[in-house]
């Protein structure tokens, strides 16, 4: 039972090394922490010498993605800028603002809206623009393969660093189980013994039968988040559809006029607020649920709790962006055949300008308010306020003694300071944020750009966190970062389906070509908007869902974005044959994309070598060396063992520097496999 | 220089190690290379120490693949029994032969053919059943599978291998050059010595310069290959319409009944005669090429020929397949607008059972063919040809030592079998097989079965050619297959995609889903021939290619197969709404099909842990057992410094037993990376 052990019983209060209040964390402070290093490398051996391994490995990987964010912001910008500098050319946001074209749209709600007209869209269709242009198609296919080119590139430097940090060699050893697991097998086998030892064979194990329990309670508790995860999100969409229609019905024209705006804002407000609560309480569900599940060690214990954390938060954080990407405005049905809610509420559909804006305004405000509240609240509030009434309380007590005016130990100042609670709060944070720079890149291509700017703040802030408000942890070892690498491969792998869903089916891209080149009279994109509206004879409404009254005169037939038949054919609002089309064409163009992005993704992993070649070559030297000093060593043996049966009394005092060539010190510790003590992670 | 480059030049004539004719020889020949061994395990360790480690793991993964298709067999069998059961109850094939039905079809050619029953064409429609059903997309699921789960299985087999082979430890040393590279350096070298000695630095290294030649060389051979590969195919297709449309033309009765078989029959049997010819030519054409580029090393130079030989193999078996999958019948045009090639001939269209049975016959004939012929011509016939040669000449010239009545010596004998020329060949017939079993399999689920039987018989072929008809091969290390891993893993990704694309473009499995689920009255598929169907009113037959005379009384209107608008609709003939939904749901399903098998294969790959279980505890007992040794080992040496500076004089016999226990064989080859000799590679 060692000190963790008996932390873990109450014994101690709390076991840590000391600050080491000299030239490093000076150093560190100085050239790390400070955010006016913000355009400087890190010192990652520093902060390695001075953290361990694991943390070490942490701001390397998090300085790589940083680095290389640059790329992807520049492309990002550029792609956004050939949408700002095409948005006046482009003719189906054109035609859509062109007030002579005077399509007459078909009411957004029942009795009370009125007809519209579509040039009143305008905004929307020239900012959609902005994000739904050629270029985007472009920048997915570039994102797809830079994150493909990001892990090549972590590999590469994660081995350099196992290089030069020593870390080659190191293998897991036999970890010593956890306090908790121990003190349940303890339990059971005194269970064990008191029932008669009936069956022969004690196991020095748990089964899966201890952890039924435990196993069933995770799937249980796991179905049962995501079901609020998902209640959630439909209570969103409740809310938005009944707030637009009590606006709607509302006598006010300034209310009406600002129905869509205020509800978006303010149900993307409610989505974040909910995933930053539900966030938080997942975390802690996670880590009960794990510990129901009584890992045997340390590491697996991590593990666990990292799928399932990640999980969770990431379904927390995607949900309502899945939601519009893929779902709003697909099952609204259409005029004269609605699909509603609760008997009264109409589905909701996407903006005229299509899901794609929506998409992106929901994109940029969850992670944008993430990433300000995050940092701003949790990570730099919160701890202050910690901070405040903890040396509120210490003055009251601090009062009595300070007549002894003795300077304040150590020990008692870093007491003070919060414990540190390990790495997977910091990878989550940037796990999630990779999720928005790659899985929905496509629909928002300044995402790299808030990344980077909030990572360059984000490393500097988690340094001063370290250096500063933190107990010093307990350096650890790793040799790399572990499952991590595998859930950013597996987003790699995510993303590219993810995009090619977005592009075909949540943009207008593909209709845009398909009309261009298949339905077009001139080969250009004159009459696109025309072609994606079908028509609907008004007296086709339902009894009570027409219009109450209209200012738009005498309309007989209005029109809805969609392909369907029109009223006087014989197969009136079924599927047209474009809109059968345009399926296939969104098909075929996903097959493509995904086939065409995992062949160059491949391609890539294929062409950058996993081992630096500088690496390779000193490894070839050092096993050279090794293999000479082997052989040298043999020999000496050898004639050592002549000279000792040749002349026994020869003994002169060279043999002591003799035997020092024998044992260096560098390769014994080396062919040891480095597994020499770095730190203490049981005390 | 060595023995290598004097053979190279032409000194020596040949060089190889002598067959051990002794025990392993003869165990060898009893246990392993018989055919009536057929069902034993392979000796693999007994292999592995008369040829070398490189030939052992080829037969050590020949096995591996073997015993896998075992179960893929089993499946495929039980597969194709379902598709026999339900061939009476399979509505589709019933609707078919019924006459009652009555479909009067459009003529297959101009002019000379006459209107034909679609019920004349039941035979096929039976046959297609027993390929194209349900159970086919199951299987297609399984054999994805299986390939990842066979990769799997061999990495876990190789890794179990090389720990009992001591390859652990092994990596790339510094290779010698090649022979040629030398010889070209040094000219070159000699070369630049003339100019005058212009330039300091002489390069030590063929340039990239001194490449271009053989680069340029082999991108514009390697294009003409593939340009000859696609000419034969098409002229293969240039047969099929020609032939079939002068057998039309004939008078005989006879003759034009058996069209379809004996053009059939006849093109597929060309084609295979074809890719075995240039199958030869491609095999010397790569050799060629590659020594064009002059790689520097021997493992260089034996990858850049897999690749290329690859390529170009894999293309000529695979191309005229390919053809039929997914290009025939494709461009055939429709009823009064046909595509002609060559101005007069019409292109051909898919059998009226569909195309999947086309592309069944064409792969099993080529698969089928291309085993027999191999194996009987090429690795039994020709060695046995060429030792009968040699007996004959022999014959003349030992009839004139016949009388001195020695016995022939070891070297002579061995000098008279066929020299070893790597093992490329052997792994190139398995991996194409491997393409039979992956690629297609779909089209053909007994292609497991064939494979199994073929290999059954081809291991204790090859045991029998290496044993008794090859020269030793001079034994080479190597601590895995090499760049034939990457292909076969390439290929079952792209088995993925090509299975998806099977069933859903060249099977009616969608279609026929389609029909159920969207078009049917009853749910049932009662009416789907119908369906399938278009109408064509003959009054639209362009001039001339209306049948000149009909048995089948007064015709206006024919059937042909393809969704089309019937002649009555307003844009007549253009394709219809049918077809733009039976398009997407093929789509559909190739986009769920891939990704489906995708995520399955990584969580095969993922559950299967690569090294198993009982090697990394016996690894980790092993490193113990070395940590333990070298402690004790520090220990002793410090007890024999202390001995030699207290007691110098005390030097007893037990020192030199004492220096055994200190350098210990095993340790001391396993840490210096197993590099001992393992049989002259370079003599």
């Amino acid at each position: 039972p060692g000190i963790s052990t008996l932390i873990a019983k109450g014994v101690y209060d709390a076991a840590f090394p000391l600050h080491d209040v000299s030239v490093s964390h000076e150093v560190l402070f100085e050239e790390w922490a400070k955010y006016s290093a913000f355009y400087k490398y890190q010192p990652i051996d520093l902060v390695r010498k001075y953290f361990g391994e694991k943390i070490g490995l942490y701001f390397a990987w998090l300085g790589v993605y940083t680095q290389l964010l640059i790329p992807a912001s520049i492309v990002g910008i550029i792609v956004f800028g050939y949408g700002v500098a095409t948005v006046d050319t482009n003719i189906p946001s054109l035609e859509m603002c062109d007030e002579r074209l005077n399509f007459t749209m078909c009411p957004l709600c029942d009795g009370a809206c009125d007809y519209w007209h579509l040039s009143t869209a305008c905004g929307t269709a020239r900012a959609s623009h902005l994000f739904d242009n050629p270029a985007t198609v472009f920048f997915a296919i570039f994102m797809s393969l830079w994150a493909v080119l990001f892990l090549e590139q972590w590999k590469r430097r994660q081995i350099s660093l196992s290089f030069s940090w020593d870390l080659t060699g190191i293998e897991e050893d036999e970890e010593h189980p956890r306090p908790k697991y121990e003190t349940i097998l303890l339990e059971k086998r005194q269970r064990k013994r008191q029932q008669k030892k009936k069956k022969k064979k004690k196991k020095n194990e748990l089964t899966w039968k201890d952890r039924l329990p435990g196993y069933f309670m995770n799937i249980s508790s796991i179905l049962f988040m995501f079901g609020l995860t998902f209640s959630a999100v439909f209570g969103v969409i409740v809310y938005r559809i009944t707030i637009s229609a009590l606006m709607a019905m509302s006598p006010d024209p300034e209310t009406k006029s600002n129905v869509r705006v205020t509800v978006t804002a303010t149900a993307v407000i409610i989505n974040l607020v909910v995933i930053l609560i539900l966030d938080e309480i997942y975390g802690a569900v996670a880590l009960w649920l794990t510990e129901l599940e009584i890992p045997k060690t340390e590491t697996n214990f991590e593990e666990r709790l990292i799928l399932k954390a990640f999980l969770l938060k990431f379904m927390n954080a995607y949900a309502p962006i899945f939601y519009v990407a893929f779902f709003k405005g697909r099952f609204a049905g259409r005029p004269g055949s609605y699909v509603y809610v609760f008997n009264d509420y109409r589905m909701e559909e996407c903006a005229p300008g299509g899901c794609l804006i929506e998409l992106c305004i929901q994109l940029s405000i969850i992670m944008l308010g993430k990433q300000l509240i995050q940092n701003n609240i949790f990570e730099i509030g919160i701890p202050k306020l910690k901070k405040l009434i903890h040396a509120l309380k210490e003055k009251e007590t601090t009062q009595k003694e300070k007549d002894e005016e003795r300077p304040p130990k150590q020990w008692n100042l870093d007491y003070a300071l919060a414990p540190f609670e390990g790495l997977t709060p910091e990878y989550m944070e940037m796990i999630i944020q990779f999720g928005f720079v790659s899985l929905f890149v496509a629909s928002f291509p300044l995402a790299p750009l808030f990344a980077l700017l909030n990572n360059v703040i984000e490393i500097r802030l988690d340094a001063r966190k370290f250096v500063t408000e933190l107990r010093r942890p307990v350096t650890a070892r790793a040799k790399d970062i572990g499952i991590w690498y595998n859930i950013l491969s597996g987003m790699g792998k995510l993303s590219v389906i993810i995009n090619a869903f977005v592009i075909s089916f949540t943009s207008d891209f593909v209709p845009r070509l398909v009309y261009q080149y298949m339905y077009s009279q001139t080969g250009t994109m004159h009459g696109f908007i025309d072609h994606t509206l079908s028509f609907f004879n008004v007296s086709n409404f339902k009894p009570g869902t027409a219009p109450h009254s209209s200012d738009q005169g005498d309309i007989t037939v209005c029109r809805y974005k969609d392909y369907r038949e029109p009223p006087w054919s014989s197969d009136a609002y079924q599927f047209s044959k474009q809109y059968w089309s345009v399926l296939s064409a969104r098909l075929a163009f996903v097959i493509l994309f995904q086939n065409l992005v995992m062949f160059l993704s491949l391609m890539v992993a294929w062409v950058i070598p996993d081992v630096p070649k500088t690496i390779v070559e000193q490894l070839k030297r050092e096993k050279k060396l090794l293999v000479d000093l082997f052989l040298q060593e043999e020999k000496e043996k050898f004639q050592l063992i002549q000279s000792l049966f040749v002349k026994p009394n020869s003994q002169s005092p060279t043999a002591g520097q003799f035997w020092t060539s024998l044992c260096p010190e560098s390769l014994g510790s080396r062919l040891l496999g480095n597994n020499r003590f770095a730190g203490g992670v049981d005390f």
